[in-house]
């Protein structure tokens, strides 16, 4: 893509992803083959004001290198400085972009095992800093952009893999149009009414099925609030954490959830793919497991704590969303999420509970919200999938039809 | 260049120049744009046994945009985790490789007094690792691949220029050859015997003439000791800590300089280029300086603190080297010093004392052996230039005539 392209990027979700402030310190986790966005990014950071910018490098072929060969007692023992580093950023209220852009196919030939212990030991010890993001105590933003090996997995038939997906990505940021800005706004508001209106329903189950074979009744964690692409952070500025983003989530029951799911598309996960899966659920806890592909890995996420066993988010997103309609299997949760209803394993957003960022882990727990070191997204919506919602008075009210929202 | 030859560079830099031991850690200083020559340098030090490698990822774009526009005192607030990050290469005996392909012009248009006053904070606080990669405490090597930038300041009117200067390196390092490694044992064992005879001689002073006006007469530190390529790190395994490398050199005495210098070829420090420019000495310090470019550049360093007045090194490279027989202008000290006899502002090798890692810095001082947060070498040897040894008995010994061994 041209220079003035990526810079039209960058400053939208300069602008209404992270929201940079003047006088805000900006970090940018960037791939180093992608160096000539991640210089835009900084340029445009200090055209917007930012009082220091810096980039976090990233090289998802040395990682795959290092997790093969490298010293797993070393690799497990992460270093004071890398955490201190992370944690710098909530200290200086930094906004902070990450670009999600994964070879899917990255970390073939590790043994899965030594990836989930690597993992889990990296989650672990980050998990101030994630439970402070997850309760949005700063502003930030995943977006993505192409590399070469994921462009290739995404249209394995192109000439040129990264211009298409560029173009794809282009669309789904909604910066085909002449007021992309605009278009930003009509679209957040747009989820707003989606959130306001099952707010209002303030349903206490929610039912799954579809012809996959998912039959799934889900509750949802006392004083849920339904949310959006538009968020607050603590320092009361609003931002969007994901860009595109097409998505309505709220809190699920950590006890309650009971049946089957079959997932609906690939998922990545630490440089591997698991795929057609299936989850069974008996009182919120994952009892059963089956896997055609990726099973090891699925497995290592699931053990990685106790928090994994059970569920975080559950998230509605029509049919008809631009993703879903584009028709492409991207190989990347950022767009897989958007184009398909999911769930999450792992820790709940504490935002999705009301005044939950100001609430003890305990405290939310008691309300039903899940507490893990992970939080990994999954897809299950089909062009067929019903949900039902259970009002507490036991009214059974259609959510979705055929794939996409009635309510 | 391609993988292969890729390959043996990085083979023989981590073999003879860092000399990794298997179950040792590395660590590699690459710009991004050179990220492909980085997968190579972290999976060869795997196959080399390596416990663990990994890449600390730079950009000068990205550097320069920030120390254009960044607030001042974020800057120069260094935080704690990079001062630990750092430093966990001492704690934990990592080998480091640098490779150093600054574009000459990095930082043109960022005022000169700012980048000093960072540059000045950045040492400060990473004064103790400095220190003790000065004093060999681990093993390092500083390298180079060619950038593109800095490949066109050096073959400007060239239509490939990094494909140039790759082949120019390519006959520094010896690899143009059947076997490399031959070689490189010949031409250690060559500058072995310099630095020794220059030891039996043990002088009192070196004194520099040439046609460009340069008259210094430089006073050596007591218990000085010439060294060459092959040093011994703290744990007693041998590196080499430049590759290109064809300097003996020793400590100056820090109170012992008197007379004036002219520089015979251009530095490039912090992303700018002094150049013409000349050094004054009444007693070892600094009293006078002038330059014809980068005037400001030159007083940043010379005001770093007060070791950065004084000198501490002194290095003698014959006119034959095959680096000045290229007659290539590198716009790099690592080649550039290794084209002609050079002297260093700041901080001596604690190594060229004797028994100098294991004195303290005031001990060193006694000695004469100079202190500073800074080391940057400047190039004096010219064609014409004589360099007179005068022994403790006052005997007057010539040790170069026209620019080149005598001795």
């Amino acid at each position: 893509m041209d220079t003035k392209s990526i810079k039209q990027f960058a400053k939208l979700i300069l602008k209404f992803g992270v929201n940079l402030q003047n006088g805000q310190c900006f970090e940018l986790s960037c791939p180093v083959t992608e160096y000539k966005v991640a210089r835009i990014f900084i340029d445009t950071a200090y055209e917007m004001g930012a009082k220091y910018a810096r980039v976090r490098w990233n090289d998802e072929k040395v990682d795959a290198s290092t997790y093969l060969n490298a010293d797993e007692k070393t690799l497990t023992n992460v270093p004071k400085w890398f955490v201190l580093s992370k944690n710098e950023l909530v200290e200086k209220n930094f906004c902070y972009v990450a670009i999600a852009a994964d070879d899917p196919y990255a970390f073939k030939g590790v043994p899965e095992d030594k990836i989930a212990r690597i993992a889990k030991a990296r989650s672990k010890a980050l998990k101030k800093f994630s439970d402070t993001v997850m309760a949005n105590g700063i502003r930030w933003c995943v977006v993505s952009v192409p590399t070469l090996q994921w462009a290739k997995t995404v249209f394995p038939n192109s000439k040129k893999p990264e211009k298409d997906l560029w173009q794809e990505i282009v669309k789904t940021m909604r910066l085909d149009c002449d007021n992309p800005e605009q278009k930003w706004q009509e679209h957040v508001d747009n989820l707003i009414r989606h959130a306001s209106r099952l707010n209002d329903f303030n349903f206490e189950f929610l039912h799954f099925k579809n012809s996959l074979g998912t039959d799934l009744k889900i509750g949802l964690a006392e004083n849920h609030v339904w949310l959006s692409a538009l968020e607050k952070a603590k320092d009361g500025v609003d931002f969007i954490a994901n860009m595109p983003t097409e998505e309505v989530f709220t809190a699920p029951h950590r006890l309650k959830a009971d049946g089957k799911l079959y997932s609906a598309m690939p998922l990545v996960y630490n440089g591997n793919i698991i795929d057609k899966f299936s989850l069974t659920f008996k009182e919120g806890k994952i009892v059963d497991y089956s896997a055609e592909k990726g099973y090891s890995t699925l497995k290592g996420l699931i053990e990685t704590d106790s928090g994994t066993l059970r569920l975080g988010e559950v998230a509605l997103i029509g049919k008809n969303s631009p993703i879903a309609k584009s028709g492409i299997l991207f190989y990347n949760t950022l767009f897989d999420e958007n184009a398909s209803c999911h769930l999450a394993i792992g820790k709940a957003y504490p935002t999705t509970i009301k005044n939950g960022s100001s609430l003890s882990t305990t405290e939310l727990k008691d309300l039903g919200a899940n507490d893990s070191v992970e939080h990994v997204d999954f897809m299950i919506g089909t062009d067929d999938l019903t949900v039902t919602g259970i009002t507490k008075n036991g009214e059974k009210i259609p959510v979705f039809t055929d794939g996409d929202w009635v309510i």
